[in-house]
């Protein structure tokens, strides 16, 4: 195993640290927690706050400050949350207008934050739930009932957070966040595994010519492995798996994510693929994000999620976040 | 060679076409050229060009935008760009205030920046150049005479961008361009190689414990392979070379830049040392940034970049830039 790293078992605390030395001005830990917090918390809006298993950096930690989440949990790498951590994040932004809690559906992640939950409405804190499931790949996972969440979630926390900052309440956020959530949908491919710091092994193995389709962002099985294809190729794998999914009807949101180990030309080229492939489906992208969003260690792979917007969508994917990986 | 591309030699132009079908209300292809320029050219300002071999993406292209490049030339992966398509990008930024080229100071980049001037004077377009030369961990190397260009070139990018955008003219631009240069300094570190598409080889080896400290962005040789260290240890080696290496005073920007195959919570794990150290040192962190801002492909690696700063560079590091990869 070879990271730039101290202690394996001591990965999640030092980056943490690291994040909050680096950006004081935004974020701050919650003492003695594993949250995450806005600098500034305002308690007269609807807060926001997300987390799952580390190891998805910038997600989700990456994304608290003005206009999307105003704290993450921060779990061990590929673990969910313990729900005593998620509480401490509620307690820290709870408002009037109350809590939403954004959730990727994995089994441990959803037991937890509904565990906290419950600890949350016996203070009589308010909060509410949407679950992010919009891996078209597969059904019933190695660690799922349903579908996974994967990087849809970054854009749902966008479209919440924005909408949260315009002052809606409690359940129109929710709606809102509900609605992203019903147009969005993602699959990815990965070219090499990653290894979890404590585990030092890779979590799967390809081999060199081979290309794990369909890939969960802890590493988890696809649809199947097969031989490296092109860009090209890859592109209109995943994309005819997406539309079949939905009617999208003529215009998305793209994003093409980097799995943490792809080099940013690669995701580019693949980029190029997709847009020129879903013009030929006469759909047009009303805006794309390329980059590392959501990603799994340093695994070699990418992931593309099309969100179906609609004018209100729209206008909250266009109103300015600022947060240390998402400032639009 | 596992990659996500179509065509080995065909990797730059795909990534340029992606990049500009996806973000088509900031940059565009100059047609038939290997130049993306801003959408809107201001003709009123001195207007900023950069460029050098791709594989280092963002790296130029993602930095133009509002308040830093108006133009990147994207050469061939790690192969300087052509005279005639610096030339090309010179031309279309032309102003009444003139270019400034902000190079990388590599042997080829600097002939053919240097010659796509002399083609700009004979057209009467008033051209200045500044050569960045931060990498302190060799002087000639295998590219060099005299020190690499590697990372602190964003940061120089922003500074010249924002004085530019203050409506600045030409020789004041470029006085606080060569201000940046000489108060930046990078050091950087590989536990991988990469591999050039066209060449389908890894650049380097590095055998399972071995990583190689004074990397350059191209995997040219750095100061010695050595026993892969701990990031604290790592991050103290390369602060201590850049430290002997200028008196930074009090206070300094800091770029902890990944390699392209590094995991950002390892970049924010040695970021935590980094800002450790630095406190020993009696240095404060005026400004943050963490992420992929200068990459050598799919390497696995990071880079520490120090920039000690006044009023003036604060501020103009503070102004917002506008671009697919440095919106701040």
């Amino acid at each position: 195993m070879k990271k730039i790293i101290n202690n394996p078992n001591n990965v999640v605390e030092e980056a943490m640290e690291g994040m909050c030395k680096a950006f004081p001005n935004l974020i701050k830990r919650v003492k003695d927690t594993r949250v995450i917090a806005k600098k500034e918390i305002d308690n007269t809006k609807v807060n926001i706050i997300s987390g799952g298993g580390s190891g998805h950096e910038p997600a989700h930690a990456g994304y608290v400050g003005d206009g999307m989440l105003d704290a993450a949990i921060c779990g061990d790498v590929f673990t969910s949350p313990t729900p005593d951590q998620i509480f401490e994040a509620i307690k820290e932004v709870k408002s009037e207008k109350g809590v939403l809690m954004i959730v990727k559906n994995y089994t441990g992640d959803i037991m937890n934050f509904d565990m906290a939950k419950d600890m949350a409405e016996m203070e009589d804190i308010n909060v509410e739930t949407v679950i992010v499931n919009d891996d078209v790949a597969v059904e019933d996972s190695l660690y799922t009932t349903g579908r996974r969440g994967v990087a849809g979630t970054v854009l749902v926390e966008k479209i919440a957070g924005a909408k949260a900052k315009q002052g809606a309440n409690l359940a129109d956020v929710k709606k809102v966040a509900e609605k992203a959530i019903h147009n969005v949908r993602s699959m990815g491919v990965a070219l090499s595994s990653c290894t979890v710091p404590s585990s030092g092994k890779p979590n799967f193995e390809l081999v060199d010519d081979e290309m794990e389709m369909g890939i969960g962002i802890h590493g988890e099985p696809g649809i199947r492995k097969e031989k490296l294809k092109t860009a090209k190729e890859i592109a209109i794998d995943i994309v005819d798996n997406i539309l079949k999914d939905l009617n999208f009807g003529e215009e998305v949101a793209l994003m093409v994510n980097g799995l943490g180990g792809t080099p940013l030309s690669e995701q580019f080229i693949i980029t190029n693929d997709v847009i020129d492939y879903l013009e030929t489906k006469k759909i047009k992208v009303f805006k794309s994000y390329v980059g590392n969003y959501m990603t799994s260690l340093e695994m070699n792979g990418i992931s593309i999620t099309l969100m179906k917007v609609d004018d209100e969508l729209k206008s909250l994917l266009l109103e300015k976040a600022d947060t240390i990986a998402f400032k639009e």
